[in-house]
């Protein structure tokens, strides 16, 4: 448009393109087009348009398009009316006489230094690998129930199921989960005392806003997991590294450390990474210091359902009798990740305190779920696909340790502990005199093969070196020929050729998406 | 059990209860039994036990059994073998010589000071009253479609659909939001600038951590919406409120009060709860300032989808050029509450930060609902759903504000913006002279009307006086009626009998459930 036209110069919008298969109806079309002119000074404060019945000529519209769209410029102080009842450009509406001199790429930047700091946490996690630690298998989950029972829970709900649910979770859910836990885990719990979250670190991030002030300091297991860190950061807490030994957490160092601590954070049942279970003079010990000192525990146990139940270990809950304990579990695993569906137990007076803020904060968890989640685990179906899926795990655990104690002995030790999803090799001393772990796997993910080191796991230096595997997603018959693949690539036993199994064609597929 | 017992005295367990009926396993059980003697002294160090056969017959069950819970016991460490190879309690488990002095009763209380200050705001919300501002009707929702799209989506899914989502959201729902605003609310955005949220609260918790250190400074509406002050307490903000008057945010005043802010909160397009829209020179005014001083404004644009297209309002993200306005959205209200659902607007750079930190916190949005969401909208259902509230909601409207000038008109003025799902009656001076309407409210709770009190809304001292009406889920027979009994109840024309329309049996219901 021409900026040296007479300011009382009809002006018409026959050149405006008009998008006739666009969702957007024409009146706001007209009316966006219009509006875009004016902040950019296409039509100064002043201009008038043409009378509505040209302009709706000119453009293929009726007249009430064109008026609707006046109407729309006028309420929101584009358009005037002059004294004798035109239609003109107001003078409010005129932009400011310097173009704007920030481009996109010099957007606003102002972050805060708590999310800077959440953000500058650099670890390599979530890459998609048939070793990425904790990762599921999906392939055999019973769809077609969960379906069937999303669409039961869904079809004709009461009114009340589809407003707010209550902070805490469907009254159903929380009773099937205390049932659960009773003879899944052996922790006996009221539903009352149960919780539904929206997953381990979603939970973790309530608690600890919770319990900690910025600058408050908790104990965080070391090696331990990354994950939870950032929960912790994100609430500002200050994380003071515990050192894990065949005992699990060194109690007494804990106290040396941060004897101001408010929170500790562990994995007693299995230590992630390491798979040590943590003794019982040691939950005793953490327990008389949280008890004398006023400080919170979260016991985070992950994977306990996988593990079989002969050697199953009581909760560090079980053994808390000031109701000090906050257990945190998830389905993440035994449904699927993207659910975003765990719980936590803890006695009612921190879930009174517990429900109320995290309402203020997030309302509840996704109601879409929780009804038909409760439904599959009153039918069996969550047992009976826990069932299937031990065996399974079980089968690929097994076949990941004769792979490396078959293959790689001289450099990988395999703890015998079990932990569900995962395991690590540890890295002998000859092995550790020739590489890192971090050299290991950068070396492995340059062969196309993604496995995590352990000393990512540390927030200081590293006391331990070796790899973590996940073997949820490992076939069975895929662990040889990966394993002389990064026995070729790291081990002490290099061949120049494979001279190992063949590798199935699904391997080359695992290999090329890892 | 007797204390006194000589320490190599074997000890039975024929005295314990067996549970067979419990779904906990047998040598669970008797575990348990043991560890719980042991931890409350009646099973000393040193004390043995009677061998496992014998075990196993006084208890009626096999000897695998018992061996079974010793070796868990065992593994645990409250059990140690005998140099004779018997069984014997270890004594690294005695406990302590104290008894716990902390009772259940006064169990662990600390709690951090953001949760307590996040605990102190006392509002009530949230009651199951037909006038509960937002409360959206949920009776004609399409629950056959949907439930059917949510078996369908969850029948044979992708692999890669179960394990973790971006944290952007699903793509196809990105996409179909994009469009969605760009057809309903006249807002043009790509796929790309849009991030799938669990609603408005916990979007506005993040992005207030994102934004703001404890102790930044927010420009907050007065009165304004209760909720949103929540999540930036929860944040450590600190909020300034800032007042409205009947062209919206007085822009000036929040330079004058709080020049260094880094965040603005606001609802533009029909400012909440007094339902005024944002002039254009006051938007104008804000992003001018914004940029200037790199501050991020938040765009709550809630219920615009239930106006009328003909009257509606560019959004202030389509004025901002600069990439600075975070605009909001949310499911709740035109889906259902307990979706959980909603979506924010903003610049790839903001969306970048925002996801890589949240990824972090909560991973990402429940997944369930994601992709049978963005089918119901590909299908069209939610337009279709859209239009017949559209109609539903005006009439209601329509019907509540003919009750109230009616049958109050000496008392209350209603502004006649449209706002989606409640609107604002003032108090006439007259009214103003007789009560508050805190006052009012209380005595309407008394009569068995829940309606909130419009000075609830403010931080500081009201400067207006009325009542906040939700109207979604009021039946248009019961607003005369309702009306009624609310003006025998407050009104200046107070009736000893009831003369006015009979009241429904529903209406009845209503009061009681109110």
């Amino acid at each position: 448009m021409d900026k040296s036209r007479q300011p009382h110069q009809r002006v018409s919008l026959a050149g405006m393109h008009i998008d006739r298969t666009s969702a957007v109806p024409l009146h706001l079309q007209i009316a966006a087009h219009i509006r875009s002119g004016i902040l950019r000074g296409a039509f100064p404060a002043g201009t008038q348009f043409l009378g509505s019945r040209e302009i709706a000529r000119e453009l293929g519209c009726s007249r009430t398009v064109v008026l609707t769209a006046w109407d729309l410029l006028y309420a929101e102080g584009y358009l005037e009316s002059t004294p004798r009842g035109s239609v003109m450009v107001a003078s409010v509406a005129a932009p400011h006489a310097e173009p704007p001199s920030i481009t996109p790429a010099a957007a606003p930047a102002h972050m805060s230094k708590r999310w800077q700091s959440l953000l500058g946490l650099e670890y390599e996690t979530n890459w998609p690998s048939v070793f990425a630690p904790g990762a599921p298998d999906i392939s055999t989950f019973p769809f077609k129930e969960w379906s069937r029972l999303l669409r039961q829970s869904w079809q004709n709900p009461r009114e009340q199921e589809c407003l707010d649910l209550p902070p805490e979770g469907h009254p159903r859910l929380r009773s099937e989960i205390a049932n659960f836990l009773g003879s899944v885990r052996g922790l006996v719990c009221a539903p009352e005392e149960v919780v539904v979250t929206s997953g381990t670190s979603g939970a973790l991030d309530f608690c600890s806003r919770m319990i900690l002030d910025p600058g408050d300091e908790v104990w965080v297991e070391e090696p331990g997991f990354i994950e939870a860190r950032w929960a912790l950061t994100a609430a500002g807490a200050k994380l003071v590294p515990i050192p894990v030994d065949d005992k699990g957490l060194v109690v007494s160092e804990g106290i040396r450390r941060a004897p101001r601590a408010k929170l500790v954070v562990v994995t007693p049942s299995h230590q992630y990474p390491l798979g040590v279970s943590m003794h019982l003079e040691r939950r005793l010990e953490l327990l008389d210091w949280a008890n004398r000192n006023d400080v919170w525990v979260i016991e985070d146990d992950y994977n306990s359902e996988f593990r079989h139940q002969d050697s199953m270990i009581a909760s560090l809950r079980s053994l808390d009798r000031e109701g000090r304990v906050i257990y945190f579990g998830t389905f993440s695993k035994i449904m699927m990740p993207n659910l975003r569906l765990g719980y936590l137990v803890a006695n009612r007076r921190f879930i009174d305190g517990f429900s109320k803020g995290r309402a203020r904060i997030d309302v509840h968890t996704s109601g879409i779920g929780q009804l038909a989640l409760a439904e599959f685990m009153r039918e069996g179906q969550l047992l009976r696909h826990l069932r299937g899926m031990r065996r399974l795990y079980a089968e690929r655990r097994k076949a990941l340790i004769d792979a490396i104690t078959t293959l790689m002995p001289d450099d990988l030790s395999v703890s015998s502990a079990v932990t569900g999803l995962h395991l690590v090799a540890l890295f002998t001393e000859a092995m550790q005199a020739r590489m890192s772990d971090r050299e290991a796997a950068a070396s492995l993910k340059q062969a196309g093969i993604h496995v995590q080191q352990l000393s990512q796991n540390f927030l200081e230096a590293p006391t331990r070196q070796g790899l973590v595997f996940g073997y949820g997603r490992l076939h069975v018959e895929d662990a040889a020929p990966l394993l002389a693949r990064i026995a070729d690539c790291i081990g002490s036993r290099r061949r120049n050729a494979p001279t190992g199994p063949a590798i199935s064609s699904r391997t080359v597929r695992t290999i090329k998406r890892g």
